[in-house]
């Protein structure tokens, strides 16, 4: 096997990769996750919702600033001017579940998957915040990336996208 | 019901909750979290743990760091100074995984649970980007609180704690 | 005359005030400022504020995180862990303008009042942001201290708070 | 009437400008502010500013630095990276006030007038701190933005510059 | 020999010290730090003390800023609410060097040398920033913790003070 | 002489530097520096880098995150999107130090040698956190710029690279 760790050099160190000789391509990464939660958490949320849309919105916000501090959080990661995050949420009954699905573009020497990873992650935390003091078992999972666009690694679109979860 | 959203107030409108009157308490929360990967992604890491431990120990820093940033990244989190934070990671091959276990620990008005979760997470995406290049199809999942101890509320223990994921 | 600046030394240096000797005792700020636009803006602001309420939300949210920068951006702003943000937003149809109220609230050595003038600060631009497009001659001002309770200076509260702005 | 806010979708939701597909162009934003005190507060500022003239440094380094966060403070605000940032300020003794004079420069896909508004912003807020002990009746106002140039929607010189405030 | 390094545990992870069974009690620390340069670069800095101070005003803002990052650039320090932070610069011709000189105090669980000692490298690394185009040369050194006072491990006062350097 | 410092305007007042009409071009900068210490605690580290390596490797997160956030700490600094940051760690017994070393690159408008002095400061002072348990008379020095190629000023090598400290 001839893969190896991107960010681990040869003698095991972890390291910031070099971009500096990559063109800036127009960069699109797609992620999504989820908060599943009792039937009744996401009741409450919904009619929160119906009323004024504060919890969703408050979460959606969060999910924005995070993406901007994507390379404050993760040590390795490159700062990037983002030029659009976009973050979506649906109720999902079937799955007693918030779903999260995030859109990020740059045009950049390096993708913005850990920027959309990193919102859905910022997003789905918010949510729990927000629900904790009525369910404290709520799980925050499947947090996956569904789409890449750009660059010279050529794309990816994740496997079952329909059936995600 | 008589249960709501302790951060939307009477007209729907998120609010940081009033901790003004709870007295300080010495609080502690558990959390977990997985990175479920390929085997030979689990394999690289392992390795690569074998000499140097490079990749597990960046991702810990960065959920050390990460816990420190909670309020800053959840919007209606009060600002707590964390007296400890104790990421452990471990490899987890009948899961094809890598567990993050973490707790934090504070004397103050309200718990730590969103620190534990939220450097549970930060850790998570560490790992997911040091080992991005290799296996995009990872999936950070399974966060949830498992313990939660100290405060007016009474301590929490997740159900079935044994058998997570 | 005997005042002086507190922040600026007997050598004219700017300084830290020393408060490591003052008694922690329960503080409270509160703090207003207006965004001045064009009625058909306030009227934009409304009819969205009507349907889901996400300008005057992501304004107050920017509002409650902006609170608990502010020692990071005031230089000789003591850090203090805020206990209590509350942003309140107000459609003032006739003076053409959004009002912004905050109430902040720490159990500290020192007052709690620029935390609630940031607040404001960072609500009144958040506001600006979202309607700059529509509007670019929008004027913040008007920005003030209403109340501060708590300390060894004692209460102070502003002439004509009924009829401010 | 055909306007509508930028930052909120067709379902009423706020969200991020997409402005990846827009070119870099060469952008400057000038705005303006005021900080109104009793006269003997503009002496002592005054006073002190012959000496060393710390305030007024410490002030207008607090802008500068505060134009550095703008899309740290304001959710839906671009991450810019700002070639110049000149804070100027001045002792205007007939509205006993001082003057805040912020000028911003970029290359890039988004204007800089929240980055030169937040200077301002955050230069007032400075100048209030310091100042506050002796007088905590100040008012922050007339924040507006004065000049904006580059882009695609063309120029924007506010009404009235000469007699602001 | 039986001292070991506080933040390696058995396993030889990095790890935060926990803090939380510490009483809280008065800290003090005192650290300082050169910026050795060529005799005309310290002159320039000289002159421009003389008219304005500026350069050394804005490297004291820096270095106040910087104290109050402390846990936020040094991975396993504990958040600590300063509630003082002294920074004097002096010119030491002999030297041909900026000396750098701090002192920083808090009620807390935990010492606050980190915080002086984070606040003598950042000013210096803006007196550097501020002269470089004059100066490449220039080299920061001699940055050491002069006196530390409070908590369970008495007090530390460094050697040779008096000719420090 | 007719130099002057390039961050102090014509009526002394401190100020960013105008880089809007600068070229990009390729930047890279190398700069070091040494954390000197008794020969036991050097003893100590190596002994910890030999089984986990965990000190060393902490302290170079710490310095490749510092990198990152220098337009954060040094007020008139250029926020400038890093490419590669490179920290590398040397136990040198014979002047009982472990040597920092950094080179950073960007593609941009400014030079990104105070990238590289933040990072070599940011990792001494980590290194020391993690030592001064055991030895408190640690001390930071011999921070210098190394080498410096790329924009319009000509490359800058330092003297004496050989026999550094």
């Amino acid at each position: 096997m001839t893969q190896k760790l991107t960010h681990v050099d040869a003698q095991g160190r972890a390291n910031m990769v070099d971009v500096g000789d990559k063109p800036e391509t127009d960069r699109i990464a797609v992620a999504e996750g989820y908060v599943y939660m009792a039937p009744e958490t996401l009741h409450l949320i919904e009619e929160g919702s119906l009323k004024k849309g504060d919890v969703l919105t408050v979460a959606r916000i969060a999910g924005i600033i995070g993406a901007k501090k994507t390379s404050d959080l993760i040590p390795l990661c490159h700062p990037l001017p983002l030029t659009k995050i976009d973050v979506q949420l649906e109720l999902v009954k079937e799955k007693s579940a918030v779903r999260i699905w995030v859109r990020t573009r740059t045009m950049g020497k390096t993708g913005v998957e850990m920027e959309a990873l990193t919102a859905v992650s910022v997003t789905a935390l918010t949510i729990y915040d927000m629900a904790k003091a009525v369910d404290r078992a709520m799980r925050i999972g499947d947090i996956r990336l569904l789409e890449k666009h750009g660059g010279t690694h050529g794309d990816y679109v994740a496997d079952e996208v329909s059936n995600a979860g």
